[in-house]
């Protein structure tokens, strides 16, 4: 089976690796020339071009993953329709799905939308790693197209990742909560420590700033360009996971100022219990 | 030099495994007659009692550590005063020093007030572990027992802490942003995921929380009673800070709700670069 890949970063780089590791044959596509060369060099791919036309034999490319940031996943879909024999089928990586899978599916009939939820702090080619799917959940979108959804779902099975099918409109609210929300309130906690204006707090504040502070801000101080994507391709999602949030806060913030300790006891019980819902699985 | 630890649970029994390593003699004190137990078969301790009057040769103890929780520091140490001999220093680990430091030194003059900044997710002596503290952070507060904070100075050092000297009301503030904040915001971030109620959305949340979610989570959904205790302890440098992270959360909704995507996207570049401020040093 051919496999091509679209964009060569942190999770297109990784499938290449994935993907050739299994003895498939895998061609790469990316604007870097440099990113070829290096995709070409780890063995992660048996052609690297900058461009569509270069690749030979693309009627042999049973399927195409879309590994571009959010933005440019449209464009591309529309580039390959016009390239890609009929039989070839189109995926993606994106982590907002109701911004595209419909688009998508209006532009090439045989697309059908996936989110492998994987990644690390890192980014580029540089940053990919052969198994870094392992063990991680997917979603996979539904389509009418029976054949390439099956497809589509044997190969990130392949990968030992957990699929799961939703529909475009609850992925996006659910990872709202669970991916969005959390970039954008590590992005804000270090705004709120950066303000301190007694340069003395500031100074203590970064030096005492430790493995919590770490964690806290990972996804928030990670990629700027993802984390400004997420919020406009999910917009109305992010804003009321946001708004919900801010609620919770406030009523933190309502139970210390009352000083009921009990309750800001029960409330720390409740997060440490429910948090073990949203994580057990990763343990499985 | 013969150490005493009053508390043995993380930070406590782990402070035991590396002062026997060093080859100090070291006794422990504990309510449980289990943890004393534990931390004789670890060789974290000669002594495990758990009561004062049953350690032998008290007389010879050069520095206590009071590791027990934030609520019984203060209790702790007054114990201590009516049984040890004047030379005795005494020192604690709690994550707060303005509700214990003066009150501390008021009950006995040899206290110095210390916050080691090493911690993990796990909690007890069956955590502890041997080289917790290396490469850390550790506030001393000010005393005028010279020779009493050099000595409390020279073991924290002796441990590989990087050591700062921090008055009680920086230090809460500094801790209210890089540590306290992170658990607040944590905590609230897993009430608001908790709190959706479409339960497929929900379903989809759980399922679909990977690194990221753990990640933003791991401090805010810890150990409970160090959640409240923070709180109840640092209050008002608490609350402060809340409400300043609220306003920038504010901030970037209005960001989102304006579709201003280039300020998001400069938001979301400063977070990151801001970041490396308060983690940089942890790479030396």
């Amino acid at each position: 089976m051919q496999i091509g890949i679209v964009g060569l970063g942190l999770i297109g780089g990784s499938l290449a690796l994935d993907f050739s590791s299994q003895g498939r044959s895998v061609w790469g596509l990316s604007r870097s020339r440099a990113t070829c060369e290096m995709a070409l060099s780890m063995g992660a791919v048996d052609t690297a071009v900058t461009a569509l036309e270069e690749i030979p034999q693309l009627v042999q490319t049973e399927i195409v993953f879309v590994c571009t940031p959010i933005a440019q996943v449209l464009p591309t879909v529309q580039l390959l329709a016009s390239h890609l024999p009929a039989h070839t089928i189109i995926t993606d990586v994106a982590s907002v799905k109701g911004a595209i899978v419909q688009s998508a599916q209006a532009i090439y009939a045989r697309f059908v939308g996936s989110h492998p939820m994987a990644g690390k702090a890192e980014q580029g080619i540089k940053a990919a790693q052969l198994g870094l799917f392992a063990n991680c959940p997917c979603v996979v979108c539904p389509s009418e197209d029976v054949e390439a959804l099956a497809l589509v779902r044997s190969l990130w099975t392949g990968l030992g990742m957990q699929v799961y099918d939703c529909d475009p409109h609850t992925h996006d609210q659910a990872v709202a909560w669970i991916s969005h929300l959390p970039v954008m309130l590590g992005a804000s906690l270090i705004h709120a420590c950066q303000q301190e204006c007694d340069p003395k707090v500031q100074y203590f504040a970064q030096k005492l700033a430790s493995s919590g502070f770490r964690d806290t801000t990972r996804v928030g101080g990670g990629n700027p360009e993802l984390g400004r994507l997420m919020a406009q391709f999910n917009c109305e999602a992010v804003l009321t996971a946001l708004s919900q949030y801010q609620a919770q806060l406030d009523h933190l913030a309502q139970l210390i100022n009352q000083e009921n300790w009990s309750a800001v006891q029960n409330y720390m019980e409740n997060a440490q219990t429910w948090r073990s819902l949203f994580l057990e699985k990763s343990t499985h």
